[in-house]
């Protein structure tokens, strides 16, 4: 049989060629002049490439996703974007030019709304909303990038990688992309004699620009302990005592909210008076969020295995080495794909926020005219399944669970925690509760497969807002499940709607715990308790370490 | 607050101080004697380290392996091992000698009968069974190893590692260790000037030793088609027509037995008749399976990510670039931990064999006086909940599973297919369906909190025998779920146990299907259907380029 079976080999030698001829004696080694990106993408760049532009939850590749668009869409054109966050408007724009078409991707939080119009006209193919790890998977399987344009801080002469504190996606789309003989083309913010760490080897490099400014950062994961109410206090209070102390959850991860920043403010206060240093919160699967410094300062944490890094928290995990993974050089290394792995097999809770939840618990952030995705949420707010090790956390879930089940339901199996924390209304009064989500809309808007659900109500073990916390885990039947939530859902019409008689009776088997049933008195919940309540206090709390991004600051 | 942020940083500095010391000008940068490696170990080993001493499905450390076993159990006792897997004698050696004493796994096949008896004379501890990814997962959260002890091809004179095609576990577990402030040795079968590729920078690794003897390489992945029966024949033609072409399967992974096998030998002959090329079995996460070559030759396969190599598939690889994924030096680069991602999340079937099921679909490997693990079993054989991304195969399984059902559970969502297949009796006529697993005793024997389940029946959605394939998706009760089990369980004590009105019912309703509801005559069952007889026919449809071991060689 005469088949062909160096296709990408070769293709990818035109390409490297292409180049090589565009820029003659213009390159050096791996390096390419900044003035030559939109030379080196017309030569390497082929019609309907599948292109992964490294947008994360925080680093961007800016420089390269400016340069995209300076290409001309008679030569590059229908592209096919592998991309985990959509953040900068230059990441739809290559699809309003006609240079991209098809898009998969994880998370479009800020161009959600953009998207969405894009769709409707028609101009962006959606293949898929991703989780970030499944992404990721597939780029190994049916989605392997054939060009990666990434970000790193800085790189030697050779084109060795030094990503800085966010390594990020970089590895995933490397790995992915240079071992299928695709082209890998990085900006950096310097070149350097020598890398204070090696995180990319120049083998999977094949060219390297530095860039006219640093690549883009955004603080992601600071939360102002000013803006904290104390209706999330009282709320964090609950989730202490209430499921972590209950629990004894050690390992876990935070979703980015102020509810979690607040439960983060109060381990060193609360939780210390409760006497759970020690026996909860020890080990993380979390970006540096600074609203954990004060529990960190007094001993709560063992661990933290980030995703990503944080603007402004260099120092301070620079001097907190027993606490952080961090290189040779003291700076941080993060590693998205290990972090969401840990996120779903190593931690025994997830605590997140949604915007809506309906009666069977199903929660979503998707609001009608936006496609935003879910980034990590779905993965770590979901059983994991193939989980094999045991923890008292996990077992003792599993069991309620199960107890009183039979056939393959009841064998036994510990269960992730999985809670979603809302207050009752959110901004502007809309209720967080609902008979139908939003994202049953948004399905036939964008015309999806499946409603854009973030995490679903088989999944969700407890849900928490000011009226208590409804344990979703011992519920029998779809009616509990229902008055469960409706017994926590406060004034919203859901809340309004449930069957007094049941909701006080799923009360006194302990499915539904008010504060008081919990022996916390709300007039107790007063901002006092946070260990820190301005980002000030944050950065003392530091001992100066921690250095906010300047919109963070009012001194 | 006085806290020592620097204890790991510190311990650290101590210990390499000890290696420098006790070397003294015998080391040569990152370059030790393997001579010296004793030496080197008591230096930077200290008693209740975690240490990962890198045991691969195939490649193994094992020169380290070896001279762990040397050390003074007076100075370096009570050692914590987390490894993958336990595949060589001296794996288990360190217990006895009272070097190690507690033990993180996901596998022990060979040892897993020493494993129990040590267990059961309470010689080794054994804190948990895991999938691998989840046992990658926890080494960057509560198991981070102390020291890593792992295993290259080559290194340079810089100490940047080449690890081969069998890349495996080595970067998840170096990159654990060496930032958290760990210690990585590594043995290697020469030091060259040139690497073909780099695979572990430099910076990432501490010692390096070339050892007297290059690693064991174990070929796990090879079948004998010469092994295969016109059982397992049939049994895989109602896989191809059954189940894949039925969903539509492009997406998957493949177990390793010989059943296994039996599909991929036949997707070039009774898979092509069927008209079925280019719509099922294009994309895979697998070890490179010699079996699969002759559908690789025709035309089938696009992608093959892998979680490691297998020994003699070097030089066929090489020379298929489009199918796999190389490195620029033409070799395979395998990553278990990726290659595990996109079992889980890019693939819409796992299948895979089991020893026992029993009524609830439960099934397990664990066998009396035994303690085996599942490696990856239980990451791929599970549902991934975390996953968004729709496919036809993936929504046809979760609406089979969901149609009629209201709450929580009749939320629209896809869902992966596993298959469990497996003859109704195996080795020793013991039946294979049985009414209550050995998985509950080994529980007992071993202390375990859960019995060891390898694939839950939650999660199976198919079991394949001789008899036919039950659609368990279809059940609507545990009984349902029950007799379809018993249907095709054929003339075990399960199987005559069956009720049959009801059996012929679920049959009526297509929940069984016979190999005659499938249209396929088991008369054609025959080895001629088999695109390969024996190991010199598989070297054959590689154009000589595959390279059996020697053992799987009779001429």
């Amino acid at each position: 049989m005469d088949r062909d079976w160096n296709h990408l080999s070769r293709n990818r030698d035109e390409r490297l060629a292409r180049a090589a001829g565009q820029l003659g004696s213009r390159s050096a080694g791996r390096h390419v002049a900044h003035a030559d990106v939109v030379d080196l993408l017309h030569a390497v760049l082929e019609p309907g490439d599948r292109v992964c532009l490294e947008g994360n939850n925080q680093k961007q590749a800016d420089f390269l996703a400016g340069a995209l668009l300076q290409v001309d869409p008679s030569r590059v054109n229908d592209l096919h974007m592998v991309q985990s966050v959509l953040s900068l408007p230059e990441h739809l724009d290559v699809f309003e030019r006609g240079i991209a078409s098809r898009l998969d991707f994880s998370f479009s939080g800020p161009q959600g709304a953009r998207l969405a119009n894009l769709v409707a006209q028609d101009r962006i193919r959606i293949g898929a909303i991703h989780t970030y790890l499944e992404l990721f998977a597939r780029y190994f399987v049916d989605l392997t990038p054939r060009v990666a344009l990434v970000a790193a801080h800085s790189a030697d002469a050779a084109g060795n990688l030094y990503t800085g504190p966010n390594t990020e996606d970089t590895p995933a789309i490397v790995e992915a992309t240079a071992f299928r003989r695709g082209i890998v083309i990085a900006q950096v913010n310097e070149v350097v004699d020598k890398l204070p760490r090696v995180d990319i080897p120049a083998d999977w490099v094949d060219f390297v620009i530095e860039a006219p400014r640093p690549h883009f950062i955004e603080p992601l994961f600071t939360r102002d302990p000013a803006q904290i109410n104390e209706v999330q206090v009282l709320m964090a209070m609950m989730a202490i005592k209430g499921i972590y102390a209950e629990y004894g959850v050690k390992r876990l991860n935070h979703g980015i909210g102020f509810d979690t920043a607040a439960i983060e403010l109060l381990l060193p206060t609360y939780g210390e008076s409760l006497g759970l240093k020690g026996k909860i919160c020890t080990h993380w699967a979390l970006n540096p969020h600074p609203a954990l410094i004060p529990a960190i300062e007094a001993g709560w944490v063992e661990s933290v295995h980030c995703f990503g890094s944080e603007l402004g928290m260099e120092d301070y995990i620079r001097a907190r080495p027993d606490v952080f993974f961090t290189g040779p050089d003291g700076s941080l290394r993060s590693n998205r794909a290990f972090s969401q792995a840990a996120g779903h097999y190593a931690c025994d809770l997830f605590i997140g926020s949604t915007l809506q939840m309906d009666l069977d618990g199903n929660s979503s952030t998707a609001t009608l005219g936006r496609i935003a995705g879910f980034g990590g949420a779905p993965n770590m707010g979901a059983d994991a399944r193939g989980r094999r090790h045991a923890s008292d956390t996990w077992l003792k879930a599993g069991r309620e669970a199960r107890s009183g089940l039979g056939g393959s339901r009841g064998t036994p199996r510990g269960q992730k925690l999985v809670v979603q924390m809302v207050e009752t209304f959110r901004e502007h009064m809309q209720p967080a509760f609902v008979e139908r989500l939003d994202a049953w809309t948004v399905q036939t808007q964008a015309g999806m497969a499946l409603p854009p659900i973030m995490v679903y109500g088989e999944d969700v073990t407890h849900v928490l807002t000011e009226e208590g916390i409804a344990n979703l885990l011992l519920c029998r039947s779809d009616e509990e499940r229902e008055q469960a939530i409706r017994g926590v859902a406060g004034h919203t019409p859901v809340g309004a709607g449930r069957d007094r008689r049941m909701v006080e009776n799923l009360r006194d088997r302990g499915i539904i715990r008010r504060p008081e049933d919990l022996g916390i008195d709300p007039r107790q919940a007063t901002r006092n308790l946070l260990a820190a309540r301005s980002m000030r206090d944050l950065v003392r709390a530091s001992g100066g370490l921690y250095s906010p991004p300047r919109r963070f600051r009012n001194w």
